[in-house]
């Protein structure tokens, strides 16, 4: 066993001695990604650069906790969904055109 | 190496081939983060559960995409960081307290 | 009638003669301007100067719709209600504090 | 002077005092408008329908009130640009095709 698949056990074994599984609908996952990510750009409200790590790192750690706790409720597996986009992505985006500009693919 | 190793070696490749390290500073990673985490949420915007899957590993990987290339521009750990965290957030919610109730730790 | 109840009353004639009052409950309107915010924040997500006026002026009208629209369905009004909370506000920042640091009230 | 005005004013003032301007960039004020509006979602997070009207209200008034400072900052009329976006969104959802379906203008 990797430690991914460790990690989400740990993550499922938590929630199950909570009784918590109830609320971890797809929808109630998903606002918990986005007010986690909005608690990471809390970190940089004020200061881009003058951030603190152990912050950041815990507020990381909680939007990839959600992150990983949806991949499991819809049975996907996290590794193949991000390997799968980059596929399309490397074709959206490819090198000729996209080089050095951080422009939409739809205005490249 | 293992699927994660891999992956954020691909996704290092991507960006370099691209020159888009550049653009990739801990602030605007976060911001990408919740940009891609409110795109998640749009996918249940009007529905909690007549989801179209596609859609939702499309922007949950993108998500999960952000988060690795903030986690190697940190230096950090994607696995080791959530593990820490689960470390803490174990102790805030004791399961005596927490079971079954989805009230937040300073409230329980 | 002042500008802003003529407003709420065109987004409301508008929404009713869609018939789309049934998906305005308070949940989904607060998805619904954690996504425009979040596609506002686009508008600055590699670079915090060189923006589209436009599109920017664009998002931000989304957000404000959806939080008069939000107002409206709470029965509140929107500039009571952000007096109401500049009163707290103003006391948990007294000048002689706050004046020049962004720190949070409860770090100060 | 109408309460808008006013209260647009206060709230310039409670910066001025405290010398925060320097703070209230364009994507500063964006990155605040997401935050908040993440904290207005963070009552809907587990539930619904059972949310506390006071804790709304006042995530609420903290999204409105970013909102008019960046109005304010961009040199806007917020009553201005809602209903400029409106006359936009009035023709791209035509009552015909759009009554009673909660779809994207694009898939409509």
């Amino acid at each position: 066993m990797n430690g991914l698949d460790e990690l989400t056990q740990r993550i499922k074994k938590f929630n199950k001695d909570r009784n918590w599984e109830q609320f971890h609908s797809p929808v109630n996952l998903s606002k918990s990604i986005a007010i986690e990510a909005a608690e990471l750009l809390e970190c940089f409200q004020w200061n881009d650069t003058d951030y603190n790590l152990n912050e950041v790192k815990d507020e990381l750690a909680d939007v990839l906790n959600y992150c990983l706790q949806m991949c499991d409720v819809l049975g996907v597996d996290p590794i193949e969904i991000v390997n799968d986009k980059m596929d399309v992505t490397e074709k959206k985006y490819p090198v000729a055109k996209a080089k050095g500009v951080a422009t939409k693919y739809n205005k490249l």
